[in-house]
């Protein structure tokens, strides 16, 4: 095993609960209705969330692990959750003013909240998993 | 065995996405945060519920079934989902204009609006799982 | 705490795989369709099913077990998951023969082959669960 | 970021219940007894199947989508699921009349039966999982 | 519905990681093997075990709430979690020093820990669950 | 579709429970807490660990499988899952006497293991399993 420099990944989970709709501002309630179906409630619906946050590297030989657990969740904490759970994504969350807050926006809005706080060439990817049966996936611009 | 009239169990879910908050309106805005956190945010956050309706009673013993699932079905979209999913709990469902829209409450509610429709004695519980670590049960006024 | 004689229930599960259709032999093919939707196929159609044995009792204070797990296993498999694991319940079943291989019907057959091969008022209850979404239980005559 | 043209992946699940068997008419009774073990009992068994559809593009910068859901759920029930649901998969499927309907080949099919229905290099990849602890992946004839 | 003073469970769960091994200091290696199979490797094994705390009553009309929640927490943070998590069940909890730590007897632990710390007839069960398919329930010395 | 040779992927899963800490001997018993929190508790803790074995490659036309599931059954089995399941992995494991026990050490001793015993080029990756929310994968030297 060429053991001396090995990449490994390592994906950690995140849950948050948020409100969200979508919603075509240009459009009449009608033609919103017609496009989101049930989604375009104004009201808001929710869901619980899980963020899986993807990264990759060599472990370091002295503790075998590719990142500090409790710095990566510090940093997802304060990047992420804090801004998203228990939120209404349309009315709390600037990235969704002029995006609608779908899963994949919101693994954009992942990525770019947390590449930047990350060792550079860390992070490979983000999950967002807005139910058991729908994930989004984004590897990044180069991706 | 006594199987001529064996009686059994029958646990189905439903699932339903809502967005709620807790707000309690002779509070003021300290007050609420004091009493119910980050869930006191107004703008609202959600939950992916799953709904569980248990009946009991002898299965009818052509069909080996304790109830029509499709009926069950039916009845419980049109008296439950058809009202909470994608929906705003506290400004769409009234209800909860003047109760918390807890798990709690979500499970009387439940129950009131599923009784009635069903055959007398046939519902025993619903069970409210606002996630899969908190579930409210209500098993009746006599339960 | 009452500890000298505590009662525990203890609950564990077992899978297995079967095919399985419904058809009332007096009905036609229309009728049956009818009445059972495409369950009626009778080229069969198949669930991965879980099983929950439930027992209860005092633990022996020396095992601090409520029951020998492996004898349990034992018990299971061959009263259970050897007759129903990789069958066609309809088919190979002889208790199918005459009822219909519904989740209620299978809690009752459960029961039925587990109840005479454990101590007397050992089995509490048998849960099928024929999907995420859908469980039958069968709490024995007296249940 | 580039998101201009963010590539994003968006998986989704859908499920079926199915029968099926392993047998090559070219064997014998106890030589596919050998081969294949109880799954060779012809009498089939049968499954709850998660089907994986995985999609990649670049979202549509009004809806922040990938690719309609509510297309894709009418394209997987009319490729797929009316195909596969509650049938058995030897008896019923014309791929696997001269195929074992294993999850591997049951990759094969949904790929085959999808990519056509689809735009051009919108599929990624079908995940066919036969249980919690079993699936299988094919990402087309390129991947 | 007799909504007054209706009575409702709610069931919340903990998560702990622990290690344990089956020993009878009255055995000797070989007896204590046989009876306790590769449980008996007094190096230890660990589990990722859930708690499930059942509560029962009459919600708050005000909050709609059972119980508050943190405070909840709190009690079964400092009462169970913080004795039982990442440690050594048999080498570091004193309950087990004499009694093997078995799912039946963590739930009998659980029990007595907690029952005290909460309002006289609120606990109503307490679930400990070892994994997916093993769970221990005790309902108190009367039930 | 180019199915004469199509490559195929298959993940398996595995599941062992075995205990672990994390110690630096060269660290006194203060620094190894900074560094390593209540995991530096060398009574001892445990998870129950999932393994999935990812294997790639053209399916055999005659079974319709990318490899027989008994013989990886067995080949895990003895490679791995006698030598880590009900373990300590700290003290009865000696590729982790002088390397820490943390999942991504976990995926080499598994790819170490299980590499030269599967036909050449057939292991694509293994994923270990902490817990639901904690993942490494290593898809060998060149991955």
């Amino acid at each position: 095993m060429d053991s001396d420099r090995p990449v490994v990944r390592l994906a950690r989970s995140y849950r948050f609960s948020a409100a969200h709709f979508y919603w075509d501002p240009r459009l009449d309630a009608e033609e919103n209705e017609k496009l989101f179906g049930k989604c375009a409630n104004r009201h808001g619906h929710g869901h619980d969330y899980r963020l899986e946050v993807v990264l990759q590297g060599v472990p370091n030989p002295e503790t075998g692990m590719l990142f500090d657990l409790r710095e990566l969740d510090r940093t997802v904490a304060s990047a992420l959750l804090e801004r998203l759970d228990h939120r209404n994504l349309n009315h709390e969350v600037e990235f969704f003013a002029s995006r609608q807050p779908t899963c994949e926006n919101l693994a954009l809005y992942a990525w770019q909240a947390l590449a930047g706080r990350l060792p550079a060439g860390r992070l490979e990817a983000v999950r967002v998993h807005e139910s058991a049966d729908l994930v989004a996936e984004y590897r990044g611009p180069r991706g």
